[in-house]
Order: structure tokens, then C-alpha cells, then sequence
């Protein structure tokens, strides 16, 4: 009997030690995330934050009169979507350095307000990257059945930086999505 | 030892029936919550898959000439971010019925499949709902900066249908938001 105990403990190690090693690895690749997904909300906020572009358009003040040369501003609070795409973002980099720090800690409990808080990002940042994209795209195309004219053939350089702050945005969604994916699938696998 | 294994017995019975019923309980809510998704979702698609207004509006074509009276129609597929809010509501319909399904089967292996639908319903509904309230918030207001006129003074039911699909769809959403999170932080109790 001793023996057979004796036998059986360096495999039951082995087993432990790959659990462990393996659990390390899942917590290296939830703080890699954290961070990458800190970095991409605080980027994406950053260049819409800092976008705006003026130029000089003719405008026609009254129909009759020629066109009057007049300078024209495009900043992201001009347009409600841009507004909550650049707090989305601000918040969702400021949980996801929060979340680090709770992550780190790893107890229990507080893992679920992160689960729970994690999700919310999810959702908080998609919603915010549909508003985006649709008032951008609107800006890139126009819509002739609304008489919403394009405006990106005059403010060219404000529309690059806000599609380089979608794709950034939604890069970042993508991570906290996995973030959420990931962990409810190691959940479901341990509660087997 | 024979009379406390017996004495032992009741209580370990007990204690399982309420682990049963608990988990009965939880399969009840889930199966609820996805009945309630497949219908919010679907009323959604189809209030705005309907929604359809005609008016005559004064157009005018030349400036020295007087505007001419004209029949224009308002329709979901004019506006992309309509579109999408239908396409995503019915597909998060149709994966709502098929999940029913796959809940009631209950295997584990597809139980991880509907996970990972579940999150990804989350992303395309928050993300429509974000589009559709983006465009319909511009069509209720308008933008100075942009020169998007308002169009909701115009078409008054469209846009009130416009507004019920919405809220129908971000009900919808939320119901899902509450299947991931209640699976993950059931999971994660249970994983203790």
C-alpha cells in the first residue's frame, strides 16, 4: 500500500504543477489583455479627442448675393456619437487600469464585479462604436433620400483621424470581448 | 459508524435536492430570458422592418422657379444603420430560437458553443442599437455643424416607429447582457 501511495505522488505533482503552470498562463494572458485593451481605448480617445480640422468653405448667406468665404471648424463635440465614443473609451481605459489592479489581487469576489464590469465594457463599447461608424460613415457618403450631404470631402484629414479612432476603439472592444469570452469558457470547462 | 452514515444520509439528500432545485431554477430563468429575447427581438425587426411613411413635401428644383409639391417616402433600407438594427434583430432572433434548443439539451460541449454566441449577440446588438439611435437621434434633432436637417418634424410615425424598434431592440440586448452575465457568475460561484 505504502509503495503504491509513494507511486503515485510524483504523477499526482506533475498533475498539480501542469494545473498550476496552467492557470498562471490563463492569468499572464488576462493581464497581457488588460493592458493591451488600456492602451487601444486610451489611443482611440486620445486622437478623436485631439481631432479637428478647419477650412475656409464658400457659404451662401442669401441667395442672391454671392457666396461668402467663411472658415468652418470639425471637432468630435460638434456630434453627439463622437462625444460617446470619446467618453466610452476614457471610462473603459480607466476600468481596464482599474481592473488590472483587481486583477492582480485575484480574490474571488472581486473577480466577479470585474466578470460583471468586463461585460459592461463590452457593451458599453460596442453601442458607442455602432454610433460612431454610422455618423461616420453618414459623413464619408451622405444620404440623398435625408438631404444629408457628405462632409468628408472637405474636412479629409478630421475623418482619417475618426476612423483611425473607430478602428482603435473597436480593436479594444474585441479585447474586452475576449476578455469576457476567455474567462467564461475557463469557468465552464472548471465546472465540468 | 453504520447508525452515523445513516443518520448523514437525509441531510446529504437534502442538501442535494436543493442543489437540483437550484439548478433547475437557473435552467428555468435561462430558457425565460431566451423566450423574451426571441420576442423583443423579433417584435423589433418587425416594427422596423414595417415602418414606412409616404408625404408630399414642397421640393424645389430650380431656384427662380416655385417649389413643386412631391411624394417622398421614409423606409428602413434608406439608412444603413437601419439595416443593420433589422439584419442584427433578426438574426439574434433566429439564434434565440436555435438556443432554446440548444439550452434544452443542456451537453456541456454545446453549452460552450452558446457562450460564445450569447457574447457575440451581445457585440451585434449594442453595437445596431448604438447605429440605429445614432441616426435616429440626428433625425429627431439635426446638426448646425454638419447641415443634417432634422427629418422627424416631417415623417412623425416613421420616426415614433423608429423609436419603438429601438427600445424593443435595447430591451432585447439587455436580456442578453443578463444571460452572459448571470452564466459567467454562475460559473464562477460554482468554480469556487
Amino acid at each position: 500500500m505504502e509503495s503504491q501511495n509513494k507511486a503515485s505522488l510524483p504523477a499526482m505533482d506533475g498533475f498539480e504543477r501542469r494545473v498550476a503552470s496552467r492557470s498562471e498562463g490563463a492569468r499572464t494572458c488576462d493581464l497581457l489583455l488588460r493592458v493591451l485593451a488600456l492602451v487601444l481605448t486610451m489611443a482611440a480617445a486620445i486622437v478623436l479627442g485631439v481631432a479637428k480640422q478647419t477650412k475656409v468653405v464658400p457659404i451662401t448667406v442669401v441667395d442672391t448675393l454671392p457666396a461668402i468665404n467663411l472658415p468652418v471648424s470639425a471637432k468630435w463635440h460638434y456630434l453627439s456619437a463622437f462625444t460617446y465614443s470619446v467618453a466610452s473609451n476614457a471610462i473603459a481605459c480607466s476600468y481596464a487600469a482599474l481592473s488590472l489592479v483587481l486583477a492582480v489581487s485575484g480574490k474571488k469576489g472581486i473577480m466577479s464585479i470585474v466578470i460583471v464590469l468586463d461585460l459592461l465594457m463590452v457593451a458599453m463599447l460596442f453601442s458607442s462604436n455602432g454610433a460612431a461608424l454610422a455618423i461616420g460613415l453618414m459623413g464619408f457618403q451622405g444620404n440623398s433620400h435625408v438631404r444629408w450631404t457628405k462632409v468628408c470631402n472637405v474636412f479629409g484629414r478630421f475623418c482619417k483621424q475618426v476612423a483611425v479612432s473607430i478602428s482603435l476603439s473597436l480593436l479594444g472592444s474585441i479585447l474586452f470581448l475576449l476578455l469576457v469570452g476567455i474567462t467564461s469558457l475557463r469557468l465552464h470547462k472548471k465546472s465540468k
